[in-house]
């Protein structure tokens, strides 16, 4: 029997995969679970996208351009020049969503063995793409107790080598809801100017940011047009993470043009869903304030709900719909599992994503989850409730 | 500035790409072009597929599990059974189109630096997932004197060394139409177990198989269950190549579970596509039966046609809807552009795809292309009259 790639055993596994069999086994044996540990929010998809799909009249589901249909790319180009990035449908790429437009900027920026580095935590696939492209993450530590702030330039330039090629942000960020500051832009702008990188930051929450605060894209920073890349998608901004429909965004025609290279190869993004992504660009600025005044009173629910607990610190994050907690448990990834196998709260329990997942430093995030805010406020106070009483009675808490 | 990559710098582009530009003019200018060099075909998808996208119920278009909708798989398996491969459910994880698919299976069984054997000529874009997967191609020659025919067992054995991992064919084949016999699946049955290696086969035109024969599947080889790999696809098979949804199939337990990890990264295939693809498995056989007579006759005009042509040669293919002709031209890459810069019989002209393209062996295929009959019958026999006018007065012309 042959053998299978090192690169297929050495391919992390999603971190939440461990804990899917015994989510089945609660809920086979009639537990309801919260799910708080994926992104996959409940909010409708504009009816304008699925009004799209309904009425595609063409008579063959035929290849797009393989940089996606044109009148797509210029609807994508407009979007952008609406929000004070200019750029031209000839600086786009449409992808497969987030996903593929990540593995083409990674394929595009990095030789086998170089290396990117990203703040920790950071979305657990970006390690998956990182194996699939031959790339090495060295992670840079942000810690929870200044909100997961980015860390001086020094620190940095610890990590900088001769084979270092880029540097990954997620603004505002999964799993932190951490969003950026103008200076903190500016300081990665100085790094990336001095070290000749590549700047590849995953805008795909641009629209979830919160308090009246200012999302800040990397292709707005002067001085760094060669180098800003972005990775964007219609998955969470439009609710509609099944059509796969993406972009990788760069002033720099060379990276664009080897970016196509990878996209000619694989034919052509999906045709329905750039359908439903085109429609999508007319919807109404109204949806955007109800989504976004929405996914604010959940956060205020969960955040205000979870540092109540006792042991449990929450920073308040600014964008995005994910929460870093820090509970008073030995082991998250115990915790968690132990939540749906050992747990209820009036035939109810909650299923987290253990933290550690998101950190590649190992022995990392040990006490720490990641909470999705995409429940609505009656099941998140639920889910509150219920982790409330878990952490009174779970046999491996830190705190007495 | 940051430098691309040298992996996006060997990135082979599109080998028609190069006369995109030159058709463009050519249309401009009011050329109209017979499109023989793509493998878009106007075949119209089946009614069920469509019926089922206008009907999509759902308010938010979500992710489906990253192996595909559980129905589907299931409805796949089911197809599988029906041609007499006994897989389930567990064998195949639904892709991103066949290109995803190929992706998965390189990434699971080559590392990189890895080699992999593909008879020549061959689809050109297995030579840009090559690249993104770290995996080199090793080519093994097959002729159009013989109508393209496996090669001995001992011609692969020259190219076997430690690092060779895998052997890809395409049946029936692209770009030649090529249809492996029962004897030609024995060979590599044989060469597989010998130097245990994985026999991936792409099958995506496994329905269009003409003239009586009969198709047979790695999935069906005895003796090389671990070792088989089907890639699959529904875009020509329904013609919807534009819903990006595929397949990988194996029996090895531990390389689905690999391909898995690389699936998980990615989150989900299409949904709108797998909704199409589940519909389309209803399909009728008459849908099949009609397709495949008007490709029959289609590539009857085609093969008798261009073989009156003096000096040229093109076998009859005997599935998948390719043919590759050897013309009598010093360079078909040159004849190619000629025919759309220069060239005009009434107003109309043809677009090829020069063989090259298909051959990673340097000056290999130089006076051959692959000419697709996806075209309507009248515009086959109007293309084939505009490439007997063109042969005759080509200042490139190698007979007198």
């Amino acid at each position: 029997m042959p053998k299978i790639s090192n690169k297929g055993i050495t391919m992390p596994e999603s971190p939440m995969r461990k804990l899917v069999p015994f989510a089945e086994i609660a809920s086979k044996a009639g537990k309801n679970i919260y799910h708080l540990n994926i992104g996959q929010p409940d909010i409708k998809t504009p009816e304008l996208a699925l009004e799209a799909i309904h009425s595609f009249k063409d008579e063959v589901i035929e290849y797009s351009h393989s940089a996606g249909f044109k009148s797509y790319r210029k609807g994508l180009a407009n979007y952008y020049q609406n929000i004070g990035i200019t750029i031209n449908y000839n600086n786009l790429i449409v992808t497969t969503g987030g996903s593929e437009a990540l593995l083409f900027a990674l394929n595009s920026c990095l030789d086998n063995g170089d290396e990117i580095i990203i703040p920790e935590p950071f979305y657990a696939n970006y390690n998956g793409f990182s194996t699939s492209a031959g790339v090495i993450v060295k992670s840079i530590a942000t810690s929870i107790d200044d909100g997961f702030a980015l860390p001086e330039i020094a620190e940095f330039e610890k990590l900088i080598t001769p084979k270092t090629k880029a540097i990954l942000i997620c603004n505002p960020g999964n799993p932190t809801g951490y969003l950026y500051s103008k200076h903190e832009l500016e300081t990665l702008r100085e790094i990336v100017i001095k070290h000749d990188l590549f700047l590849i930051a995953d805008e795909v929450y641009r629209e979830f940011v919160y308090d009246g605060e200012i999302h800040h894209s990397v292709l707005k920073l002067e001085g760094v047009e060669q180098h800003a890349i972005v990775i964007d998608s219609t998955s969470k901004r439009y609710s509609m993470c099944g059509v796969r429909v993406g972009c990788i965004v760069s002033k720099n025609k060379e990276l664009i043009a080897t970016a196509m290279k990878f996209a000619q190869a694989r034919l052509s993004p999906p045709t329905l869903g750039q359908i439903a992504g085109e429609a999508a660009l007319k919807t109404d600025a109204s949806y955007f304030k109800e989504v976004s005044a929405e996914y604010v009173s959940r956060r205020d629910v969960l955040v205000e709900g979870v540092n109540k607990i006792e042991g449990v610190i929450c920073p308040k994050p600014k964008g995005a719909f994910y929460a870093i907690a820090q509970l008073p448990v030995d082991d998250a990834e115990k915790f968690a599992q132990w939540l749906l196998e050992d747990f209820d709260l009036n035939g109810e329990t909650v299923m987290l994503a253990p933290a550690t997942g998101f950190y590649s430093t190992p022995n990392k995030g040990t006490n720490q989850v990641r909470i999705a805010y995409v429940l609505n406020k009656e099941s998140l106070q639920k889910a509150i409730a219920c982790l409330d009483a878990a952490l009174k009675i779970y046999p491996g808490r830190t705190i007495q």
